[in-house]
């Protein structure tokens, strides 16, 4: 297993009631430098533009210093420039300027190397019934994908899809509706970032959905956390629904995935280092735990479609033999 | 507007609780006068097999008499013998057995004269976490519709998606993983049935998955209904989400959909016959409702995707002018 | 630990769609005996009326037989006659019905030894909005319940709550509204079937419910299972929701509970012998891994209320320690 | 009718996204004279401590150049300092400083005239399983209330209740959870803040819940706006849920609510002023509905639960009369 994050999970986080902040500012470096702290960490997804004042030098040589390679850069398409929707904003000049923004951080990804340029379009979308004409939001949505995707023939487009947040219903929502999506753009190099707690609150299968995903060729990267499954509550992994995170990571071996998975998580109330590393932690036992599955037992299971076997599988992988009665 | 109904809405309901049932047990013959007495069904969806003894003869006739068509024969693949699964049953003997239903539906639907074979594989799918491999299950799920869709020429097929319920994740579960589906199968003849209660259920802006499923050549048949959103509850045609279904009936016009709407209803405690005549009145009502519509200032506010302007449109529409201050 | 099952784990399963049920009829005693060959069932909760033809003697009688007690008798208020409603029916008649209906059962509580009637008045409430005076239907399901409670001295009620389903709206809805209406009724013989099921469906935190309940004295029965959360899907305990469950049977141990713990499981698909035994090895597990809990260790993490320590006991408990890194 | 707000309607959105805010600062005063704008707004909710620098006085004198009265005071107690929780804090100090903070409000609403302190206490509960007693948190959560009403006899307390958000599970989370505690407190001035969109997020009938606060003498306040029942989307009133909505303002019409309806709305991509408005209208042309209701006829189908007739007098209302077949 080899782990990365989202470099959000070191910032600074504010909501819409804890408006002074749930901490002090946090620069892009010395997010960096957290993430260094956590041991384990190998690639950053980093946000663009970076906080402010800082280069591009600075975030090369901090990421050096730890050892961390850039894996994704995310342009910022969700801030307030963008609160009426990035690719799908009605005025034509926000969605130039949205993809001003998707050009430079291209460039940002070729600059430090890395292979990625994650799209979340988290304005993008709706709010209320009969504000849209659903096929032109469906259109621009295309649009504004196809045209990063198009920038540069290095650097690769990663969709990240969420049901809802900050939109209230967001155009890239599902696995499915992502795949219908980059079938209608015809590109190859549009991909998907599976992440797990996105998937759980789509009401998704994740395994399910991450199979889909990369037997259609477009599993580009993965993100993980847990959440009650209403919200994107981005909490460690595997600390609300553990079965199906085992099931997820159960998945990734089976379709040999050998590539950084990335934590999603906003630690508001928690030092963040220590959030990576409980979520790390948690992983490498689930990893354990796979070892320890009987791989012709599972696959026995699966030919029968045994709900009761599974059922028992799982409870003597996580809670050992009940003593006898 | 036309309309139509799914023969169910008059038969006998049944429930886990209510295993007496709701009401005494209603013949194919007898729900098929129950549907002639509403007087504006034109169409039905007739379940296959029909009730015990009833001949496809009797059928023909009783559909004459009350001067309705054969829409779509919907084959039980839901019942007892399927309850592990139709086309994703782990027993092949299952799994043949469906196929020779469906086969028997389609022949009903050549006598009959029905264009459609519609399938709604409900016990396909999984209930627990670990207990399938879900390529193995999508893959059946699309082996066996495609299957029906070759066994003639002149019967197309359309799948009816559902998120859940009686199994308790469905593998055709919205309309965007049916979509993808049907891409994977790669026939001309598979279509989609848009039920506006199952959009509902899956949290999908209906009128955004009916604009989609239309765009991609897909839209086979329509169904109406209202639910609360979290089950598929099959109440009469806007009784709790009056905008929303106000919305999709829009879209109906929009793409010029000009043939019949059907009833997808379970009017447990009530008289079918009113339940239909109240959804029927409703959709009426809708239909002059969207006549007052002044499509200019519609197109204006989707230009500009203002959602106060369709707050205020959506008022006036439907609670007058507000008295002046 | 001490086991108990509603009866209807081992009947005949039917919904709206597999209406030729899910395998064959079974009768009361035929229950009793499947119950009695699961190896660990102390007490059944027992619908009444039983299956057609069986006497209170034989059920008396099969139950010694398998060395099995009544701990509840629960009146069938949901059938046919009840589909409007049993306490809340509008027709006064069919109210006189109901609780004549739970005369009966008192008065088989009493000769089968049962210290409890349950009350699951699944019908009562409402579908739509409009549909109901909620005053008044509020004021019939506690009078409902006030008259039930004041049949016998020697007969406790236990009214089960549920959020819905099959009414779509059911008036006992979450522990704190069920403790509401008790409080209003100022009754002591009135109290509550704490379903953990039905707790997770709520959306509550069933070990806080748990505390609640039994805070206010009103902790009666306990019945457990597990589910999607969005519907009462009774499957295994521990299937889905595992962390949760284990903290439930945790709050269990917490407040001495010495009763017995009932299955709540519809095992649509499954053997339910071999789904009830799946269950209570399952909880068997649960409870050697709470012998495994610090509680000191416990008690220091609730002192600091420490979401991340809590995440890493959950962890070692279910999945050992993770390698060194 | 009469119309009121929350202040923060008028003020500055910031989500964990749009880190640098959906809109400039708006300082207390400046939210006043917005609020001013409206034109029929008699009352604010007013949060305290005010923006930087704004002193009671002129608060008092912004509100009077306004012609507008203080109607709660809220205190922020789900910031910074409180993340972790205000009541139900771990650390006793902090504790303290939440109640200190009330106390501030309380002397300011007697400076102002609000009869009312306002709890929102939106960081008290808890996020993951095993975290917390929850004996404990809810103990704390009764202490921190009943000592805020404790403070002065003349200003009472208000709690509004919602399920979650910021913190994950929130200790008031629904009405009848709120109702067990102010009976556990047992103090009369201590009552509720009947929130539709809440309530609407918390799957309750909120016409049934508003009765059942009224009937138990704890309606204080009312606040409205709509949402997708899934989060606390604050949107205009009636825009997604306007049966409900409309079967909410019946109820307040049959208890006879004379007091202002405050808007809780967040118009975080429209002008609030505008925002306002719409709701106000929609509110208005409500009121204008519910006189059209036949209270004969509605008095019938409550007599009788009739769900159709419901539905029909729910689309002759909204829709009109369909035209004749």
């Amino acid at each position: 297993m080899r782990f990365g994050a989202g470099i959000w999970l070191f910032g600074q986080f504010v909501d819409r009631y804890a408006t002074d902040a749930y901490g002090p500012p946090v620069s892009t470096v010395e997010a960096i430098e957290a993430a260094g702290r956590v041991g384990d960490v190998e690639v950053l997804d980093i946000n663009y533009p970076f906080t402010e004042g800082v280069t591009v030098d600075e975030v090369r040589d901090a990421l050096a210093a730890n050892g961390i390679s850039a894996w994704c850069i995310t342009p910022h398409i969700y801030t307030r420039d963008f609160q009426a929707g990035a690719f799908t904003n009605p005025d034509p000049r926000v969605r130039a300027q949205a993809l001003a923004l998707c050009e430079e951080a291209v460039q940002v990804a070729k600059q430090l190397g890395a292979p990625t340029v994650k799209l979340w379009p988290g304005q993008d979308g709706f709010d209320l019934p009969m504000q849209v004409d659903y096929r032109e939001v469906w259109r621009l949505a295309l649009e504004g994908v196809s045209t990063v995707a198009a920038m540069d023939d290095d650097v690769r487009v990663a969709i990240e899809y969420k049901t809802k947040e900050p939109r209230m219903h967001m155009s890239w929502s599902t696995a499915a509706r992502t795949l219908v999506g980059i079938t209608q753009m015809g590109r190859e190099d549009i991909g998907i970032v599976m992440d797990l707690g996105h998937s759980l609150f789509a009401k998704e299968a994740p395994a399910d959905a991450l199979h889909l995903v990369n037997d259609h060729g477009r599993l580009f990267t993965v993100e993980v956390n847990d959440n009650w499954r209403e919200w994107d509550d981005d909490q460690p992994v595997g600390s609300i629904h553990l079965i199906e995170t085992l099931e997820f990571f159960l998945a990734l071996r089976q379709i040999e995935w050998d590539q950084p998975i990335l934590l999603d998580q906003f630690p508001f109330r928690e030092d963040p280092v220590e959030a990576a590393r409980s979520s790390i932690n948690t992983m490498k036992a689930i990893d354990a735990a796979i070892d320890r599955i009987d791989m012709a037992q599972l696959a026995d299971i699966h030919e029968r479609q045994d709900p009761l076997a599974a059922h028992r599988l799982v409870t003597e992988l996580l809670l050992g033999q009940a003593p006898v009665a």
